[in-house]
């Protein structure tokens, strides 16, 4: 029920090689989800899942059960932008961070640059939409590179001129890159996946979501199946 | 840093046989406390638990730092008579639970009877301490078990009427034992242990407490003789 | 937006004259609601609420956007037998609890008999039906009335032997009344009316709940109208 | 025990002008968590706080019963830097959000200027100290609005050249200017205001922190004195 992982699974949802989700640990699959429901009846049992742990699976998600899928621990490291960062700490509730302290350490000169800019959606005044040709690509470039540089070599120069790091640091932009420890159990995962894995959620911050499902589905096969076909919001 | 238990590991707090707190899962080590902390300052690593570790552990309880505590997982299965459940369930945070339903199943007859009865504390209300010989316990017991004995007839007597499961199990008293998973992790483990292994809490609810804690202690050594010398209640 | 009681509401959700709800204090009401989402766009006001204000409200919970229903509290005063409130502390989001201990005080010889006993459902192995004539009535209050009786005997017995309240009590029955504050904001609200008052919750729970809603709707009525018509479960 | 605001509060923790803290509605008072205590022995009651309460609150603060403090409810209008609503939005429990939205709106041309730039701690080194003469303040202030100007100029290039607000916004800078709700109880209150008035947390941190308890204390004067008398963290 639990697996120890020689070498982490990593993926890089933003495609620059920097942004990154790493599988760190976990405990639990998709037997222990029956097992925690089943206690409900007194029939939990140690015997590989079958067809009808799978159909049971699909009744506590279709009925909004959702506590079954609580008694199991995924711990992922994350590399992000500090604007996808700020999103996905608003979730509160089964949720656990660490991250890395501007305060403690100086901060690196690691930047996300979209590899495309988009453009405003008329429909949804939140979201955007894939750009057409009337969006300069290279010049949004220009504009975003020489944006984060100048801010980093204000942050430098500010150190140099003794200010504190805490201090200093307000002048980076939320592009910039920060790591943490995100510990989540399969409900709490499911309830991000189903507001950040959406399409009103930022762009980038979907991809992070994807790349916690992909790393996560393998681990809970059954449950995954179930409540994507039912695309289950709890 | 994780582990498979091939056998449960069980303990029985109540010394009845009946009562019982089993480890059924877990992950996380003191390494990945340290590791999750070390991410502020981008340090953490895959090497054996040394010296620094340990004292950056006991830096951490000694100021509150409880989120590092936060990135592991403990599965228990619990069997316990239910005024002490009432009493577990309260705790809401980083803790998950699954009980057998009284409405699904008919309840068995297994209830808890003290080995010794104690009597009211003077000097706190809400507490009691060991009985003088002026307690008859022969006395209690014999009153006690026909009290049980006395619901659970007429328990089976409203289920042979037809009441249904979850009106005929209200004459059913607050010693009757229910089984339940209960999934924390090593920060919310501390809190309940704190509030819980205390004098002030019931002597049953004590007894739990430190099954829970005589579990988990071995996984997490460091953190546990940290937290015992600073009896940090966080 | 805010309200004194002079009066408290109460209402007796199970008939008896024992088991009840009061509304004790609230703050906040459905401008609330629209002012916090508002607030995502800078256009949060002090004018009286209008139509365009209860269309968003409506969007909102259409959309799974919760949060905006958090920033307002309702606290209730319950008496409810020990059955339904081990139902009811299960919710531990947004809530907050304070109940009478048995382990301070003398237990009062209060408790709830059904007006009508049910018979368990075929369909739904955890619920229950109008009962049938087959199921005596009189017969099965005769044993309900009997049982809870003798469970006081008992404890009374157990008291003057000299035991101490905290396991005295344990031969009470779980149709004990006990008595406790309980605070929620709509959202906790809406999440546990969405589970209770629900055809698979145990019918007197459902009682509760809807005692809940009727004192809460007249303070968000627009809230309330918007939920009921998408029976948003969140 | 409630009280409308027909004006509001408010507080400007960083003497700009800009950053500020108001009460926006409240209820519950010292009384309220007497009374949420009282109903463990059935005895809460209608009348004014006396000599016996306000030792009831003392005595609860110190025994860590901190569940009657959740019986209240505190919403409070904030605009603050970026940097410091990282640190505050980390609080997850018994507190709620919403906040202005980057992905909505256009952001202005609000950022936070220290007054005085501070020196890194030698002692602790996630702290900061008085600068000394050696700081160059006039210089580093001249870096410092260079640097937010600089980055809002290149937020305007992108609007204009098509991006959409969601990403554009990824060029500002941590001191950015933002707004949002905040709802909390005094015991989150107590627990935030332990951790972040408090000399290891950011100074800007603690002066927001200070005007939070500024504006509650009034509400909840026994509680507060107990509370700092005891300089409880819980
Ligand atoms: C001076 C200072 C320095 C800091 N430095 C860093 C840093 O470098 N990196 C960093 O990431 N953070 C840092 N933090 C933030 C810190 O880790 C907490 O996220 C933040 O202080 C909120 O505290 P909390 O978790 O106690 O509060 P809440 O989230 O509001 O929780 C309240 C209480 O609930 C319990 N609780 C909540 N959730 C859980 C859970 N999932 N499991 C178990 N118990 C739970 C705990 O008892 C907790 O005290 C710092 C904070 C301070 C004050
Ligand atoms: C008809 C019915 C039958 C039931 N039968 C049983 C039974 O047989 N056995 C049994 O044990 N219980 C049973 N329950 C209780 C149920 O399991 C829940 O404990 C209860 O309904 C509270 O729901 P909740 O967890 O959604 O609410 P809360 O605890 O208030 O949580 C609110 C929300 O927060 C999130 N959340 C809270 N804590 C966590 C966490 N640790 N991790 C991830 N997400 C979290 C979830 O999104 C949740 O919806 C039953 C409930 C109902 C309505
Ligand atoms: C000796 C003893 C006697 C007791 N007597 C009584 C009694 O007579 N009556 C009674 O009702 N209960 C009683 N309790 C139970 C007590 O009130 C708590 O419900 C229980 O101890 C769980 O503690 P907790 O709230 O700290 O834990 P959790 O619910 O797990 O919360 C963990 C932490 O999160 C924070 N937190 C959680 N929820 C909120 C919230 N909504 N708002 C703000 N902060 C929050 C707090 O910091 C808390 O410490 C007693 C407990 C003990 C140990
Ligand atoms: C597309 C999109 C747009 C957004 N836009 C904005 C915006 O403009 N402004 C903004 O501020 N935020 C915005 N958010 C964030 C949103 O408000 C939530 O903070 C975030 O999605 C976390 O969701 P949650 O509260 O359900 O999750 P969690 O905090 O993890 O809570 C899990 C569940 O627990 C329950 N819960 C948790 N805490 C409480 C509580 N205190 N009271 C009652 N129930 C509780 C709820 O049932 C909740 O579903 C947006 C989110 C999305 C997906």
């Amino acid at each position: 029920m639990t697996q120890t992982l020689s070498e982490q699974d990593v993926l890089f949802p933003l495609n620059d090689g920097i942004g990154s989700v790493a599988l760190i640990q976990h405990v639990g699959d998709d037997k222990s989800v029956v097992n925690a429901a089943r206690v409900s009846f007194g029939g939990d049992n140690r015997m590989p899942l079958d067809e009808k742990d799978a159909r049971l699976i699909r009744y506590l998600l279709k009925h909004q059960h959702g506590s079954p899928f609580e008694h199991n621990s995924l711990t992922f490291k994350i590399v992000a932008p500090i604007f996808v960062v700020r999103q996905w700490m608003r979730h509160r509730v089964g949720v656990s961070y660490n991250e890395i302290s501007g305060r403690y350490v100086e901060i690196k000169d690691q930047f996300y640059t979209p590899g495309n800019f988009r453009q405003q959606a008329k429909s949804n005044r939140q979201a955007s939409i894939e750009a057409t040709d009337s969006l300069n690509q290279e010049k949004a470039h220009e504009v975003w590179e020489a944006a984060w540089k100048n801010a980093y070599e204000a942050y430098q120069q500010l150190l140099s001129l003794g200010v504190t790091r805490e201090q200093a640091r307000g002048v980076l932009p939320l592009t910039m890159y920060t790591e943490f420890y995100f510990t989540c159990n399969l409900r709490s995962l499911f309830h991000f996946l189903a507001l950040r894995d959406h399409p009103g959620a930022q762009w980038e911050t979907q991809m992070y979501a994807r790349a916690l499902a992909q790393l996560s589905e393998p681990l809970f096969p059954s449950s995954f199946e179930a409540w994507r076909s039912l695309n289950a919001h709890e």
